[in-house]
């Protein structure tokens, strides 16, 4: 099977290495040339553009999107839909906003192209080795797909999750929840820093990845960062977020759904971006006026 | 080795039986006379009383105290105190409080008896077949029992955590992360639930288990909790809670730690408990009166 791949990052890159290793005949494109020259030393095959990537393709041509989500994605679809035709399939495995790709499945299907949004979980190793995938769109047109994700996902690791807009919804909700796990586990943490023991981080975490109910990925990755920096004395705790978290959020308060965990961690993302806040201003300035209680002064 | 057991629960038995596989020799204490009758029939031995459990045992005397915290805990340890003497070893695997932790430890260091604090994790299977635990107490005495712990955990499934009271610490803030993953998690779910795809639970699950970033043993737990029932049907949204994340925040609280996901993953057990609330009714009044918004009534 002939897969057109676009997007050469960290992820787009391994997922054509993983793509390969499962005998997919792959023509990929980037913008960067290096990364083209690169993966032309591949068992893979380069395009100079999106043009010459569609052309290379057999119909029905089958075309992964992998470039970042927002204006890129718009641009290189938007571009794309001139080069395909009827019974193509497209797949955006970004982190679109669901919203987004219903609109753009409506959009292709009038003509006649199958556009598939792909959420894609597990990193850059994940990618190359055996990514996890949640995948929506029309089921009919999946099955001729699906043994691209059988082949590169890990066992158990693809999910048809139903029409258009709900790979890209569980992707989103799932980095939600991750945002809650990975601001409990700070948290735990935070007590036991702030505690008069004298913890030692990564054995915490690794007797907490082994036989305990919070063992996690997350948490193998905390013991990671502490087996490197064992009081991650050499960064600090600037949270910064990339969309899905305030996605997430923004759904919640669109369906009503209470979620007040996931809330909190984007709020406390965002907290960490400030070096000193307006808000406590205001608190310290209120205190100061009923009570005469000190301020600290710049 | 021989070990005293005290409590032949489900955590309690199945330590028991854990403790015999591993070739220690076992006397235990249940005040349930059919608990000690099953326990007798194992490879194990019974005991009648507290009393008889010290005697049964040569010195120094190993015992391992697994009775709910609190009350009966305070009450076992207590009684214990006039059956043992200088150099024997004792061990709390309750979820007891570590503050009670540290005021035991000292009491029993007055008459040469070594107290050690157990967090233990994994639940009643981790008990049977390899359990998770943290223990604080002292350094050198812990090598005397440390084989225990090495025979019957999951590989690096135990960890020594320092001075008294540091295993209950331990456990008691795992306990609070554990508090915010499975509200963070749940949240995921309500937000899914509430959407207008159509998603299956178990699946969803296991995709996220398989790959992704947020695969941890409770999505396996909610995973195989939906594979009962799709949507949860059977049961009410009802969150009891036991004791430790209500710890952990009154620690984060003396300790000004913010820990507002734990805090709230507390709070939203709290409001499930109640059918309808004062604060609500509050809030609906104020509306109310400063705007005629409607009121639902009784």
């Amino acid at each position: 099977m002939h897969i057109g791949l676009i997007g050469l990052g960290k992820m787009g890159f391994n997922l054509g290495l993983n793509l390969l290793d499962n005998n997919f005949e792959v023509v990929a494109f980037d913008v960067s040339e290096e990364a083209r020259t690169k993966f032309a030393e591949t068992k893979g095959e380069a395009a100079a553009s999106l043009k010459e990537l569609a052309e290379k393709l057999p119909s029905p041509k089958i075309i992964w999107s992998m470039v970042p989500a927002g204006e890129i994605t718009e641009k290189v679809l938007d571009e794309l839909k001139s080069y395909l035709s009827e019974g193509d399939i497209l797949m955006d495995g970004g982190n679109s906003n669901y919203k987004e790709s219903v609109e753009r499945a409506k959009a292709f299907a009038a003509h006649g192209i199958h556009f598939f949004d792909v959420g894609t979980s597990g990193g850059t190793d994940g990618a190359r080795h055996g990514v996890c995938t949640m995948i929506g769109g029309d089921a009919e047109v999946f099955k001729t797909i699906e043994p691209i994700f059988q082949a590169i996902s890990v066992e158990n690791g693809y999910h048809y999750a139903g029409k258009s807009g709900s790979g890209h919804f569980l992707k989103m909700v799932h980095n939600g929840v991750e945002y809650g796990m990975m601001q409990s586990i700070a948290e735990g943490f935070e007590v036991l820093e702030k505690s008069d023991f004298d913890f030692d981080y990564e054995h915490v975490a690794k007797v907490w990845n082994n036989g305990s109910v919070v063992r996690s990925w997350l948490m193998e990755l905390v013991e990671s960062a502490f087996s490197k920096d064992p009081k991650l004395d050499a960064i600090r705790g600037v949270m910064h977020s990339s969309g899905e978290g305030k996605w997430t959020v923004e759904t919640a308060l669109e369906l009503q759904a209470a979620t007040p965990v996931i809330a909190m961690s984007l709020m406390m993302r965002y907290r960490s971006l400030d070096e000193d806040t307006f808000s406590g201003k205001v608190v310290a300035a209120l205190r100061n006026e009923f009570g005469g209680h000190a301020v600290v002064k710049r």
